[in-house]
């Protein structure tokens, strides 16, 4: 299977290397007996979608009303838009409601759930609601000791649109080791698990105790109580996931096909037709050496020390380590870049390349909100 | 006119700011005389391209084979394609020129003109060449004084392919101010000139000479030889270019309309629905104080000191300055993000909330290669 007749700079998804990481973590979740709710924000694509869910009405996650509209059109049934719900979107998960969808919406304020009540009031409606908890200090949701916690879900609870709470473990990303991964997995669980006794408590239970990110999915133990798991980059990892420690390099499922299209001799540089249009401007972890990708030679091995250094819209710059010259890459030479980020990467392509031993297949994504 | 019934996030572009950009660069390129070709990639909107270009048929920029294609369609009829050529475009290319469009391609080795000039004469066909100046050290092209100049020059030549040179200020936007652009500008101008006067001395001579970069082009002075000017962001303007001084952040026709989802009591954060899918990953000058990008009010007044200061794929975090409160904010709350980017920020949507005073309109944009 040649590469040569793709036009570059374009995404490429290699499927086998997908199924695996699908794979790993579906035998990961079952270990533990726990549901999987993957989340389909990176990859955006229903084709990807049937394979990370098996079955499409199984349940997901999604990070936006397009990913929930596009989803349920292609047969999602269970879907939770996991970002903090505002007044101005609830005509519209109603509507998703109202063509067979179950959909849960997220908050973490008195506030939210004052307009979800009197908007379920006003339509007649229920909507599962689930209670945003913050695990760790980094982004939404509010602490399980928040008094706030009792009061959001007695409002919900009294017109039972109350359905658990949910977590994200955004800090497992800021970990230095495996087993502050582990740690943080922990911690993630103690946070809804905490959320779920002080609201038992008060006579209030959850059917959702929600937790999930990729490196606390996968290297988390235990999940005890816990009723289901998101992870979304867990399908096609990226880079971020190898610098943690919770993949290697040659799991990653996408990567950016490019063509060197100029030398800088004096410079000992390569430009390639991949700038940051095509890689996006997501630079990775800061602990990540190297700029706006690995680079790889056409089949898809990593070539050591070697990264796209700096990038413009439509040019990247790899400057050669100075036991390699520009004449062992020749104008034409097809590269692959390996993503920082798999979210940002995939959301500067229509679609992915899908390659594997003997066949290619060409999967749409889509974008927006 | 109201933003209420707007989705959030979206990409609002202000009309009037836009014709206010693009008056501006028109001005100053009628006071040298100067042909204006702008570049179609930061915004990729054929409806944005009609004020740029006053008339489609007028000289543009790409810097993508789709651009160039879109805009073929549109009535594109005079197109730099500026980013260097690879082989493996070169059939797309004689395609356009064959539906009678002019396209100029861009290149900086031996190797690439021995293959433009091997695929001229197999097709028998003539192609317009460019060839590629180094002025700054930034990216691509060779330095003027370089021996390929006349090497690669001569090999076009003897098919009658090679139209002229080409060179991009890149180095502009690290140039801490408006002097040290205006120098930039004159390097920009120096360093074309002096290739054309080598050329001249080998009986080449160049019917293009072309520059530009928008601080260059807004800011250079004189233009002597130069045949035309290149520019793009100029018509957005984005905070790059403020911070450049090379405009105010009240130029900037370009913004993120995003609504306030959640607040941080402890930390003093508002959560904003507009997160890095939004907004990009670009997090333009180093110089630059804020994150990813600057916050104003519904009407796009700046508000002073307030950025986004980090963001998630849907979400972004302003850390309020102890004068502000979250209830200052209501959750439900419009506010509007200049962009740090334009072309990174605009490659996050699928088009324009065109806004002006009494109407609104949508213009698509596209994305891809």
């Amino acid at each position: 299977m040649s590469l040569d007749s793709l036009q570059t700079p374009c995404l490429l998804l290699d499927k086998q290397k997908l199924l695996n990481n699908i794979n790993r973590l579906n035998k990961q979740l079952a270990r533990f007996n726990v549901t999987s709710r993957p989340h389909l924000k990176t990859l955006k694509s229903v084709n990807a979608a049937q394979y990370m869910l098996g079955d499409l009405s199984a349940p997901c996650t999604v990070s936006t009303l397009q990913e929930a509209r596009q989803f349920a059109q292609a047969g999602c049934k269970d879907i939770t838009y996991a970002v903090g719900i505002s007044e101005h979107k609830l005509p519209e998960i109603l509507d998703l409601q109202n063509q067979g969808i179950t959909i849960h919406i997220l908050m973490d304020s008195f506030e939210q759930a004052q307009f979800v009540h009197a908007f379920c009031r006003e339509n007649d409606c229920q909507l599962s609601c689930l209670i945003e908890i913050d695990c760790d200090g980094k982004r939404a949701g509010i602490k399980s000791d928040d008094p706030q916690l009792i009061a959001i879900a007695k409002i919900l609870q009294s017109a039972e649109l109350f359905s658990g709470v949910l977590t994200h473990a955004g800090g497992a990303y800021d970990c230095r080791s495996l087993d502050e991964i582990r740690a943080m997995a922990q911690q993630e669980q103690a946070a809804v698990r905490d959320a779920a006794s002080k609201l038992e408590r008060h006579q209030i239970s959850c059917d959702v105790i929600s937790v999930g990110s990729t490196p606390t999915a996968l290297l988390g133990e235990g999940f005890d109580q816990v009723t289901e798991v998101r992870a979304g980059v867990y399908a096609s990892m990226d880079l971020v996931m190898a610098d943690l420690g919770v993949c290697q390099p040659e799991d990653i499922a996408l990567s950016v096909l490019t063509r060197v299209i100029g030398h800088n001799q004096e410079k000992n540089w390569l430009i390639l037709d991949a700038g940051w249009m095509a890689l996006s401007r997501d630079l990775g972890l800061a602990s990540q050496p190297g700029g706006y990708g690995q680079v790889c030679d056409e089949a898809g091995h990593v070539l050591p020390g070697l990264y796209v250094n700096s990038a413009n819209q439509e040019h990247g710059i790899v400057v050669l380590p100075n036991t390699l010259s520009t004449h062992d890459f020749a104008i034409g030479t097809l590269l692959r870049i390996l993503p920082n980020h798999a979210c940002a990467t995939a959301a500067q392509h229509a679609g992915y390349q899908v390659i594997s031993d003997d066949e290619m297949d060409y999967w749409t994504r889509f974008g927006g909100w």
